[in-house]
């Protein structure tokens, strides 16, 4: 990668920011494709985190920012145009400035899901949804599988308020979606997602019964401590069809890619260069 | 370079910023020396630089810039501690974040000057100088060459106020030296410096009248327009000894490197990299 005086730079802000892994997945893709932008990591406080992407933009070849935690919320505020998704979910990963200087704002987490799911033949639309957790990433689902057609969320979360803000936002961008509260008829149900952080700590409980697993379920994780979670661990003994954690993360790469307008990857060559990068 | 989590940047401010050659120079030098920092140009207008770098100094991972014009005389603004050589210079190329979160900047056009000449057998140590041109880089070369040693300076500009406030400013650091104004018996000088940009067009007069050049004076050349401009070559037919106007900017890579504790360079290694980028 050779940067001169025309390279232009987005960022990826977030704190802490020192174990991210996209720099390493994006720059030798743009190398590769020979453009001249690269991806920097910015380590940013909560409380400088608007000012910092404020003054960025003053900068002529800045291009934008990926978002990380914990400024997903905070970034919302910072977008003059926010796409239904970010709306719905409350949150924003990714903030471009367009060519008339607008900052327009998106939300990939939940893409990055779907587009996952439906690699693996599963198509959201008219089928039946639990996501359990409405925090950040299960609000980012909830919204991009409304916006993929599915007939009816079920919300589920210790949190009722942060439930019920989200059928709000869910039912006045899709008016005919059915969003019910609470775990109950799950055998209706065609897809199951843990959106909690359940799993992440060694004995953490199960984010279900799980007793109520059926096979024809497809079981979604977005904890990505192991591979196979005890949650995915129960699923797949029951013989559903399931979805990893990091399976989100690398199929947004390509939504990221085509927000920023840059030349898009597939999904197998991200994995490649970023298994490439971690020897 | 691998730009990854763990990646500290510099920035190199100015405006227009296309044609800096910098990043071609830092970048391959510090990813051979293993150094897990990458220098981005950003280009930034007058009138956000100063809000752009207070913001950049939020970035737990920034670790300064290089000042580029037109940003060098505000850039001593934004400084909590200047060296002496950038407060008599009344400028500032290079701003970095100090341990304790101070900004400290220094000014390197003028070191990049005087380390040029003193590599060639000229040390500046009670010699006499004209420097002719009191903007930004004869300011600089005056002041480095202040720090130097230098027993008398001699000062033209056709703007004599900048030429008294720099005499004030260097006299206020350096009370033993003499500082005189107008070219007035060039022959008892022993280096004389053209630091206006005289030369840079077609047409331009010379600097000064050259049959007052003699074959003892060593002559210094601060425009890039060509390595030997009309001056030089007029100097170089009198029999003086010169230093070409880009030798200022090689010079100054390894103090820049020093003052932001990297790993330095020789100038020859400098060169060496511009010449693979630039091929």
């Amino acid at each position: 990668m050779i940067i001169n005086g025309q390279t232009e730079f987005l960022t990826l802000m977030g704190d802490p920011i020192r174990s991210v892994k996209s720099p390493m997945i994006y720059n030798p893709h743009l190398r590769k494709q020979n453009i001249n932008t690269v991806l920097i990591p910015v380590e940013v406080s909560t409380e400088n985190f608007a000012n910092v992407f404020k003054a960025m933009i003053q900068i002529h070849n800045f291009k934008g920012s990926l978002v990380t935690m914990p400024h997903k919320v905070a970034a919302v505020t910072l977008a003059d145009e926010l796409s239904v998704t970010a709306q719905v979910a409350g949150s924003c990963n990714a903030l471009k400035l367009s060519s008339d200087g607008k900052v327009v704002g998106d939300m990939f987490d939940g893409e990055g899901f779907v587009r996952g799911i439906k690699r693996k033949g599963f198509d959201p639309k008219d089928k039946k949804a639990i996501v359990i957790g409405s925090g950040g990433v299960g609000r980012a689902i909830a919204a991009s599988l409304a916006g993929a057609g599915i007939s009816t969320l079920c919300l589920s979360d210790l949190n009722i308020d942060s439930c019920k803000s989200l059928a709000q936002r869910l039912k006045t961008h899709y008016p005919t979606l059915e969003v019910v509260f609470g775990l109950e008829n799950v055998g209706t149900y065609d897809l199951v997602v843990n959106a909690t952080p359940l799993g992440m700590k060694e004995n953490d409980p199960l984010p279900m019964d799980i007793s109520q697993l059926q096979s024809h379920h497809f079981v979604g994780e977005v904890v990505m401590k192991s591979d196979i979670t005890p949650f995915l661990q129960a699923a797949k003994a029951k013989g559903c069809q399931i979805q990893v954690g990091t399976d989100m993360l690398f199929e947004q790469i390509p939504a990221y890619l085509e927000f920023f307008d840059l030349p898009t990857i597939t999904v197998e060559e991200a994995r490649t260069l970023a298994e490439i990068q971690y020897l």
